[in-house]
Parts: C-alpha cells; structure tokens; sequence
C-alpha cells in the first residue's frame, strides 16, 4: 500500500520531535541564573527534571495518584527538585520556569514541514502537553496545527493506549487513515498495535550531545525520515 | 475597564457567526438536486433540518437520549425530515449532506477578521459543532484557529454552560479573560453569567432574507460589531 492512501491525518509527538526541550529549557535556566545572579547547572537540572516525568506520570497511571496536567506535574517536580538540591529561587522564578515549556523552539525543519504537511493532511498534536502549553508554544513558535490533541482531553497521559484511539475518534476516522509521527521507537511500536501508521524521525541531539541516540533500525515503521521537511516531500509533494 | 485589559482568548460561536450555514446548506441542497435530478425545496429543507437541531440536543440534554455529536444528531435528524417528507434520496446523497456541514462558507468578514485577532489573541471555535466538523471546516474554508474547543469533549452541548467553564480551563484561562463572540443574544447573555466578556456580531442574514434578523439592543454585551474585521480593529490593531 502506497504510504499516502487513504491517509487522512497525522498526530505528532511533540517534545523531542517537534521541539527541543532540552536546548530549550537549558537556555532559559541560563537567562534565569543570569537575571537572579545564581549559579545553576542548566543542563543538568533540565535533565534531572524531565528525568522526573516519566515516574512522575507512571505514578499517576499505576492509579497511586490523581491525574493533573503537565503544568501543575511540571511544577511539582520541579518544586520537589529544587528541595532536594537546596535551590532556593525568588518568587515568580518557579513560574517562570513552568511556563519555559510553553515557549520551546522547534527544530529548524519543524515550521516548515508542517507547513507543507498541512496543505495536504490534517496536522494535530498528540502530546502530554495540555491544551494551554500546547496552544501557547503553537502561537510562539509557529507550529501551523490544525487541531490540538492531548490525553488531556481525557484526563490521562499517552501510555494510556486508548487515549490515541479517543483522539483518533474525536478526527471522525480510523487509525489505519492516521499516522504516527514521533523520534521514539518505543511510542511507534506501541501505536502500531492499534493500527496507527507511523513514521521515525530520529532527533538524535534530543538528550544533548553526550547523550546522542543512535538510529534504532529494529523499530518497525512505514517510514524514517530525516526530518519533518522529508517527510513533506515523501508525502504531500512528491517530485 | 478596557476592552482588551488582560483578555487573553476569544472563543468564537461558529455556525451563523463565522460562517453562513444557511446559504451554504441550500447550495449544497441545490446541487445535489441538479446532480440527482429530484425537485427539492432547498430553503424548506435547510430551515426544517435546521429546525430539529435544538429540540434534537433538549432531549439528550434533558437526560432523555444519550448524547451523540453533531454529525450524529445531523444524520439522524436528516433522515427523520426525509421520512417524513417521503423524500428517497439515492445511496450517498445523504453522507453528501450530512459532510456539507464541514464544508460551510464563512462570512466575508470572517477569515481576515480572524487572521488579524489571531496575531494578539488565542482564537478558539466553541460550537456544538463535534471536532472532526470543525476541523475540517477550518481546513477547506481557511479558518485559521488556534484551537478547536466544542462541548463535544465533554460529551454535552453549549446549553449546559459548565461546558463553558471547562474549555476555559483547558485554556488555562479564567472567563474574564476570555471573551465570547457570538451573533446570538441569548448565548451572550447566558455566558456573562459565568463572567465571560461578550461581543456581539449581528448576523442579520443568517436565517435568509425572509427572516432577517434586527440588532437586539437590549442585550447587555461589552462590545457590538459590524464583523470580524470590526471586532480586530477595536481589540487586536486599534489605530
């Protein structure tokens, strides 16, 4: 089957492949420590922070607690990893860096790629993100979506498979007529169980260069790209 | 208080005030006609269908059916008119009609009124319209929103103004920094009792010539406009 037929919408991952997180929020922690004259380890509070996510998410999906969105589980683990490292910042500098996830920058192929891919397919989000961070990074980097999607709508997070499948819904369509894109195997090899199609965009930087991922060439996927603009061309204008 | 002071969003009713359903149902209605070669009275068919729409979502508001969304409820409605009216449609004409609700036309005013707020402004649809309606009709008429927000997502229709205050949440907004915009009075009274900020956009045409609608003065609004492109000049690039 022709990787375009029938194929009506597709469904990014966000944070990783669409955006850079880390360099991101490393910038911003760095403007911070400037502004309030502390010294603070960007790069290793950013990945102390994201490191704190995945656990922090699992606990809620384990049923051991209530599920918030990113921002308010943003800012909590944020608070729990400044007490625990005895950082002490000035009020409003915690909000501050809360809402740094609202105003990550894309990857330079980003806005240019959904760009093409728009004309041809509805682009949606599918992100933890919540509707707010998700719609306010949109507006300050570009980000061209037709339509926010989050397990937010569905107070969850996407290791909540059936999330995809409400999302899928709320298009009106099937998960053979969508298509997965994101820069982690393991979140393609799950959406290939409900039928989604998908595509590998490696972000190889993602974790910063001493953490550089490698291409996983076992992932089974309908496509790898180098890029969102090489998606673009393999799908909405091939010439 | 300014108009603009610390409003962040503007949630837009969608059908009769961004876009002219009733024009664009009858040429749909018209074409199909030709196509099929049947006699069919366009306006007398758009206005009745039209006219089971708000007792169709009473009953399920009324907790007497469950909810369905609207391209449901616009199926089953269609095919209680065309029973009634014993009029027997050919296989496809009826998903023909039920679709042209994704593909209605905005008012003049409607795309650069929007393109302009956009650039200050979050803009978000909220209509009883279901996602995949909104989405697809932003798509194929140019409507540039931001996010799409329906009480779809929560299983209800705009009646139950909770359904309100939650799409606000998922903004991460609080009402007063939210405006309401809407050709409908009685809406925009409703929504100022949960603190929304309203402006008013008199579609005197929506339900034809024949039925013209006259400027309600009496509903207590913040702002009335001409059109979309009014409503930016005064709120996004006064000069």
């Amino acid at each position: 089957m022709a990787p375009t037929a029938d194929l009506r919408a597709l469904l990014f991952d966000v944070f990783g492949t669409v955006v850079d997180w880390r360099g991101s929020i490393i910038r911003e922690i760095d403007r911070i420590a400037a502004d309030v004259d502390i010294a603070l380890s960007a790069a290793e509070i950013a990945d102390d922070w994201r490191g704190r996510y995945g656990p922090g998410m699992g606990r809620v999906l384990d049923g051991d607690e209530p599920y918030r969105n990113l921002d308010a589980l943003h800012r909590e683990l944020l608070l729990e990893l400044l007490a625990e490292r005895e950082i002490d910042l000035p009020g409003g500098v915690v909000d501050r860096l809360v809402s740094a996830w609202h105003r990550l920058l894309p990857w330079p192929d980003a806005v240019p790629g959904l760009t093409r891919l728009k004309a041809r397919f509805v682009i949606a989000t599918f992100s933890n993100g919540n509707v707010a961070l998700l719609a306010n990074m949109a507006k300050h980097a570009g980000l061209p979506w037709d339509v926010i999607l989050t397990p937010e709508l569905f107070a969850t997070y996407k290791r909540d498979l059936d999330s995809y499948r409400r999302a899928i819904a709320l298009l009106g369509l099937e998960p053979r007529q969508t298509m997965m894109v994101a820069a982690h195997p393991a979140e393609l090899a799950r959406v290939t169980t409900i039928g989604m199609r998908t595509a590998y965009v490696p972000r190889p930087l993602e974790f910063g260069i001493y953490d550089a991922t490698t291409l996983d060439t076992e992932v089974p996927v309908d496509l790898i790209v180098n890029d969102l603009e090489h998606l673009a061309r393999l799908l909405a204008d091939p010439r």
